[in-house]
């Protein structure tokens, strides 16, 4: 008997494994975080699998219930669309003028390799993530913004020095992670403080910081 | 207001965090199979993610129901005893004398990092993995065990060639995969049966493959 025989549907198992191949990809898309030991820089795939494991161990940290049944694809599958569109370092106003339209581009091409109905699925769950209204999409984004930073302390601040990151910069892309999870924003606000003291991050927010402390 | 005051039990977080900082190491165990465009070996933490991304697409493939809430933890998570016990290649007989004690002391030290409840959930999904009869360690253990032979087959059979890796071993390693899959089993086969041709595994089997074949 043919091996082939026994596939009920090969054309559609060919487009999952099309796409499947086309996600390696993601292995050589680098970050601009170092690995916690600083030695080299982290790319998409590993980040995701941090994500996933951060996901399942700190969901009780999420301000409103959330439902890991989709919160773990989206952050398995949210940086997909660099294979097209590139990483776009948080900090780099000029890439940020042209994300959208990259990553849109992007998305069209990478989903629309799956079947049809697990395309959309994945597709949508990542217009769900950019979107940033649910509770899923708000928990993936804390996680998204707080695994680097932990990283960057780990590795001590290297990152940071690297691109002379301002308190302000790391300040507006976190606008709104205190809004996913308030117990992991405190923390990453002490981790942010420790840096500006060991001046890896530069504090161009002093007036406010004297504030907070009075 | 200091900020720590907004994290309620600090000493919980901190130990979920000493694990997800320890779980960083897995970027750095480097396995025997190349990324799908052979330029470098894979790393645990990359093929773990890979796991994951399969299991959320190739689900309907699985011989029984499976639950991707154990199923998605599980691949995520089973290679973190490596760490400490490092990779043995699938097909590194010396290794896999001492591959049991190893990966117990691991699990031992690794899991007991998190806070109780946390670690005994992911070691017991560890364990459930390994004693390989629930459907949904049957379906990971399809992963992975294809995940690296859909790479080998994408790069060339590099890694089978570099081992000089024959059909036997193959299939007995792969003697309870079709337990899992029939139809990614069928699949498995047609790749192996490809790379016989193309002279990357050896056939050690031949008379089988005769019999197969009338």
């Amino acid at each position: 008997m043919e091996k082939n025989e026994k596939i009920k549907d090969m054309e559609r198992l060919q487009r999952q494994l099309d796409f499947i191949l086309e996600a390696d990809k993601e292995k050589n898309i680098f970050r601009q975080t170092y690995l916690a030991d600083g030695q080299r820089k982290e790319n998409d795939a590993e980040h995701c699998w941090h994500l996933a494991l951060m996901a399942l161990l700190l969901k009780e940290y999420s301000n409103e219930e959330v439902d890991l049944s989709r919160v773990i694809p989206m952050v398995l599958g949210h940086d997909l669309i660099e294979i097209d569109a590139g990483d776009t370092y948080a900090y780099d106003e000029e890439g940020a003028k042209t994300k959208q339209e990259r990553e849109r581009k992007a998305a069209d091409r990478i989903y629309s390799l799956l079947p049809e109905e697990q395309g959309t699925w994945l597709r949508e769950l990542w217009e769900e993530f950019e979107a940033y209204e649910t509770p899923e999409a708000k928990f993936a984004h804390v996680l998204d913004n707080f695994q680097p930073l932990f990283l960057n302390d780990a590795s001590d601040g290297r990152s940071w020095t690297e691109h002379q990151v301002k308190k302000s910069q790391i300040y507006k892309r976190n606008r709104r992670t205190a809004e996913g999870s308030e117990t992991i924003w405190a923390y990453m606000e002490t981790l942010i403080d420790k840096h500006i003291q060991l001046g890896h991050i530069q504090d161009d927010m002093s007036g406010d910081v004297r504030q907070d402390r009075r």
